[in-house]
């Protein structure tokens, strides 16, 4: 079985860092594929299904896996305990399906880990007020590892995954991508939010938030290969702890590619106060997320051309919403374009670096790549293109900041 | 999905419950198949397991259904909601993977059905004082049942099986097999003790001691062919409530087979005093079943055979131990039979008429089949037999005390 297996793989790296003398605790997400058998389960039941007992059934895949865990861990020869979401408690706001993690208590657990105990507890998971069982969400249980760390004063939360870190840009794009030994959480929220789907930005926010270091580091590699006190992931930490390590200085931490925006354009709307107001406010009411914005001022006396993204997921829902707003806005023609890609370089480098901007353009431009659309952010700039071109600008972008291992092929 | 398909069946019978005007709390076992996938995981982390962790990842199974019945009576169209073990609480002793319920707070259970919710309860499971959870052994659905129904004080226990009740003896071995419109507490106790499987023993246990009137019923039965109020299942009931009933008066209620028993003779073992104490006392401390006991006294001069029966899982582990014993308790031989088994004929019509075992004893005479033990208790005569002539003399018996059913073929 792959989930037996993967498991006793987990409870080997839990081993040897109990070993090397550390204090564990182990959040577990469910078996491979279990999240999905559930979730049809209750489709199946109930497709518009209650969110309260969705997660009621739901829960269960990590709390298995917890057991399991715990149980294979004893076969091993470690003292180890489950700690479910209700018995910490780890609580959280009733949004079921989607909760957020208030307060954990880590009382039980700390003394418990103080007696040599391995905690094993399911993430993904809470309780609230009500004592009724929460899930956090798809990727939820990497907010549960960072929100435990934080609870028990963790030094470090290791954070396995299916990659054994963070690249500079996605390695089955661009052969020569560097694995990065540190990021800082604001480059990985940039990262995670155009598309790097290493870590659930969540994750990332709570990290930044109290202060946990992340690692991110593969399940996958032989643990024995190398030494407890160095493990090949990449570490995410604060501006300040960065700029304490003395690292030789990157001016650019990472280049992200998203497929995932579509691109609307609304002609000829009338340039006057509170024009823009009547286009995002029933998007924003729909819970559309607006990413990109550009007006075109100036085409026609008085008339612009307002462009803007949103995720390719709501398209069809945007574009219906703003057909029934067309009398309110008093746009000419709606164009939307599913076939984008935002190009996004980040690094926090890119404050005291002018020229960055610059050389993005310029390398795109040599290439042939049309910007549809620009934005940027203190330590990200963001392009627009022809979906098709993805991966060339990725790797133009890659070399044209100097980016590339040199050791690669 | 043969595991949807059974809970919206359920779903069904208990929405025509609540519709005929009953509150109703439903307990649910897990999806078929779904224990021993379960349990095979954890025997395969840790063959050894720690029964606590055990708990955790088994008692997952019933969590999803109560989630799935909840999710799929709300999609009927009911208000319902899921009850897990440590949310009422259902108390239990620690004795995990095989704990006994102590108390039941119904208070939340019986304001959320006042106020019209169908509760879903997990059966199987329960939580120590510790607040981990527990599970109450195979078939401990039963139970989790009769207990929240004694707890609530419900009119009725319905427990629905994959029989549609209680027979006078197995339909599959003799085809005029009646079904019973009433047993008894004690003659249900002695008919599940003796090889019926209707139901667990240590629920009709309870039942009796709770006063929990039980019906069992076929969950496969299309509900909608009988009306509400007339559930063609077989009613467990106490002595009184029977005698009430004005029945027509039934001498023996029902024939069982068991063939997982086994006989041990010991020969020529030293008739004094003390003798037997040296034969049972190991074996009970080994927690090994004593059924059956009798001595043929006055074979030779001071000295007696003993034959008693154990569970046939049990043989060999009964004899390695008399084997160790063999000095201390003085035997000349051992002699072992696997293939027996004990005919019982149960009622409790028996206190009040004689005649009941010598009917018994010449029917089976008459066919030629062979007693090699006897024992009684007030309701119940049990033989052991050949085990290759159970179904005859099953037969012979169920003909002889006039219990065929007449329309049957």
């Amino acid at each position: 079985m792959a989930g037996s297996e993967r498991i006793r793989r987990v409870a080997n790296i839990v081993r040897r860092q109990q070993a090397a003398g550390h204090e564990v605790a182990v959040v577990v997400s469910a078996m491979a594929g279990e999240t999905d058998r559930l979730v049809n389960f209750c489709r199946e039941a109930n497709p518009l299904y209650d969110p309260a007992e969705y997660d009621v059934v739901v829960a269960s895949g990590e709390q298995v896996t917890s057991g399991l865990l715990a149980l294979t861990l004893q076969a091993l020869g470690c003292k180890a305990r489950s700690w479910l979401g209700w018995q910490l408690p780890i609580r959280t706001d009733d949004a079921h399906s989607k909760a957020r993690i208030g307060e954990i208590d880590s009382d039980a657990l700390l003394a418990s880990m103080a007696a040599g105990e391995i905690a094993v507890i399911p993430g993904f998971q809470g309780v609230t007020e009500d004592n009724r069982i929460t899930t956090l969400g798809r990727g939820g249980s990497d907010t549960s590892a960072v929100a435990v760390a934080a609870a028990i004063k963790a030094d470090r939360c290791d954070i396995y995954t299916d990659v054994d870190g963070v690249y500079t840009t996605d390695p089955r794009i661009v052969a020569k991508a560097r694995k990065l030994k540190y990021v800082t959480y604001e480059e990985m929220l940039e990262l995670a939010s155009v598309g790097s789907k290493v870590l659930q930005t969540r994750s990332v926010s709570l990290a930044m938030k109290e202060g946990v270091r992340v690692q991110v580091l593969s399940s996958f590699i032989d643990d024995d290969a190398t030494p407890a006190d160095e493990i090949p992931g990449t570490m995410i930490v604060s501006d300040e702890e960065l700029e304490g390590l003395d690292m030789e200085s990157q001016l650019i931490t990472g280049i992200a590619a998203d497929k995932n925006e579509a691109k609307i354009i609304l002609t000829r709307v009338p340039d006057r106060p509170g024009a823009v107001a009547t286009i995002f406010g029933p998007l924003a009411q729909a819970n559309i997320n607006v990413d990109m914005i550009i007006q075109n001022v100036g085409r026609d006396k008085g008339e612009t051309d307002v462009t803007f993204t949103v995720p390719s997921a709501d398209l069809l829902r945007a574009q219906t919403l703003l057909e029934a707003q067309k009398e309110a806005i008093g746009y000419n023609r709606i164009i939307t374009d599913g076939k984008v890609a935002k190009i996004s370089v980040v690094g926090v480098g890119m404050r005291s670096h002018a020229g960055v901007a610059s050389t993005m353009f310029r390398a795109m431009a040599d290439r042939g790549i049309n910007i549809q659309a620009i934005s940027t952010s203190e330590i990200k700039i963001s392009v627009l293109i022809d979906e098709d071109e993805t991966e060339l600008a990725v790797r133009v972008l890659h070399t044209a900041y100097g980016m590339d291992a040199a050791d690669a092929a």
